[in-house]
């Protein structure tokens, strides 16, 4: 009898999984870094005093820790991915927000706001590099992997990770350039998408099978379901970015559009059949955007179709996400709590 | 009969060598991020057209190749590990510049000057994942490796790399701490300088040996000659970057003081026994800094003993280098052509 756990209970028995390692782990940082890493991890304050602090959800030490499971091997085969996953993030986070200028993640001050950017530049460049260090060598966390661990599967679980941030970075590139471009069309929306977040995600879901030996078909099916995830993920993002509840979101109304960031619906709008078009481009050209011109643009992307369109996209990513699952072999329990984490991903209040 | 080739030989012939991969690696990037690598490198200028520009002196490329041949192996044993030690070089010199405010390098604006925070940061990254991808999958820049180079090789050149990166950014770490402090020790200082900037020459002049499958005798020989070396050209560094004829060095006068760098020089010099170290220790404090007061501080420095001690801990360290060499079964020719390389590092204008 198969018993599948909640989200709640899968999370947070990820949580736990890699507590220990993910602590000596920043616990091998030099003592200028490892107070600034506790700081963005939730775990201290700006004093360096212990805290219970926002962790964040850990969805994907999650995937990393079920990809392992659901190519039939224990949990910890998959952990440090999960580990080394968890770290690039932080480190993808610590440097789009000095690029975003944003001064507050998870209600509390950005570490490039609080130490400075510098510091923030070089915190993230340490975790990214002790990501690749730990699963070259995963000793130097306390972990002892599986007799048939061999160094093909950790130089295979390295390259996962190094592809993955190679294509994150690129969608973020791409981010970037949007902002100053007015004529961007839907298929470059979705490969900047699919970088920025499918990427990563992608990574997470195959990394613990990646680990665990699995055979060329379970790891693709794996990555396939976490990369469309990511995008059913982002789409949702997107539209939550320019719609969602402030009190929600912990961003401002139309936060997106305010950073010029052009994201899925205004890719979708933009190349729309509708006659608001040619407003919704003069509106997005402009450099300085009263709040008034703010809401008439969220009101024509909406007309344009935009909104709409990107929930669409996300409801088909999802599909495809599990579709992926259904075709491939896998424990069940393990492919059933990957069922679970998708639609926790999803559903997000609007 | 042994034919050693002259150190503009040395650097020239590892330039051609890695040429091709290196081109390859860097069309390998985004449409983004490509001009702005290329901007770096010196193959373009700011408008993205071809030119001749300085392309650094290639020393550890350099280094790289050298080393497979030491242990026996044809120079393109070590080509990979040579393109991806440039890599990661370059993504550190981007992200420093950052971090130091340095607008200027090899007589050009750095790339965050021209381009902006954001994209120098995102270009250090993409350089970073660049250099982890292609030697975990050589065959990302058309290099095909000899027949029995395992995963287990790349493996251990990943790690020597990601090692040695997160080793450069603890000495960058306790690099910037040092400015905001006065009390810092001779053992402080070198162990920074030996982050800062041994690791990376360290794993340079050993990641060919690693990819040819040398000894470990002469894996751990090559790496520590690097590391010494490094420590050498960083003491004659930190001279230069106080006394150094900015005609030669390219930067102001005194510039490291300027910056508040406390460097070997200044840490000797605070830890001997002259009765200047408390005027010394008084102006170091200083914020802001006069021009009067800081030709003042070279003076002090350089009469508490910095400059000779320095001078002096350059010259042990460039003979413990070569005292390395002496002691392992090394290829003849190429341990001669280290040991060029080695007197061509220390040798610098003053």
């Amino acid at each position: 009898m198969i018993e599948t756990s909640t989200v709640p209970e899968i999370l947070s028995r990820a949580r736990k999984l890699i507590d220990q390692g993910l602590h000596r782990a920043i616990d091998s940082l030099s003592m200028e870094l490892r107070p600034l890493a506790s700081y963005h991890l939730g775990w201290t304050d700006e004093q360096g005093r212990k805290i219970d602090g926002d962790q964040g959800k850990g969805i994907r030490p999650a995937l990393a820790v079920l990809s392992a499971e659901a190519v039939g091997k224990p949990a910890e085969a998959g952990v440090l991915g999960a580990i080394a996953i968890e770290l690039v993030h932080d480190f993808s986070l610590i440097h789009d927000d000095v690029i975003d200028n944003d001064v507050e993640r998870r209600h509390r001050q950005t570490v490039w706001a609080l130490f400075g950017t510098g510091q923030a530049i070089i915190l993230g460049d340490a975790l990214n590099a002790l990501a690749m260090r730990i699963v070259l060598d995963p000793a130097l966390v306390g972990i002892r992997m599986a007799k048939e661990t061999d160094s093909r599967s950790l130089a295979a679980a390295a390259k996962c990770l190094a592809d993955a941030t190679a294509s994150m970075i690129s969608g973020q590139a791409l981010d970037m350039a949007f902002e100053h471009l007015t004529e961007i069309d839907v298929a470059g929306c979705l490969a900047m998408e699919a970088g920025k977040t499918g990427a990563l995600l992608g990574c997470a879901s195959s990394i613990g099978a990646i680990l665990a030996g699995a055979e060329e078909a379970q790891i693709t099916a794996l990555e396939r379901y976490g990369i469309e995830l990511g995008m059913a993920f982002q789409a949702v993002d997107d539209v939550l970015g320019i719609w969602g509840d402030p009190s929600a979101t912990g961003k401002q109304t139309f936060s997106d559009l305010r950073q010029h960031k052009k994201t899925l619906p205004v890719a979708i709008a933009l190349t729309s059949k509708s006659k608001h078009v040619s407003e919704l481009s003069k509106l997005l050209t402009e450099e300085e955007i009263n709040e008034f011109d703010i809401e008439r643009l969220a009101g024509l992307i909406e007309e344009c179709g935009g909104k709409e369109a990107a929930l669409t996209e996300a409801k088909h990513r999802f599909e495809s996400a599990l579709n992926v699952l259904k075709k491939v072999d896998l424990e069940p329990n393990a492919k059933n709590e990957l069922v679970a984490l998708a639609h926790f991903i999803i559903d997000r209040k609007f």
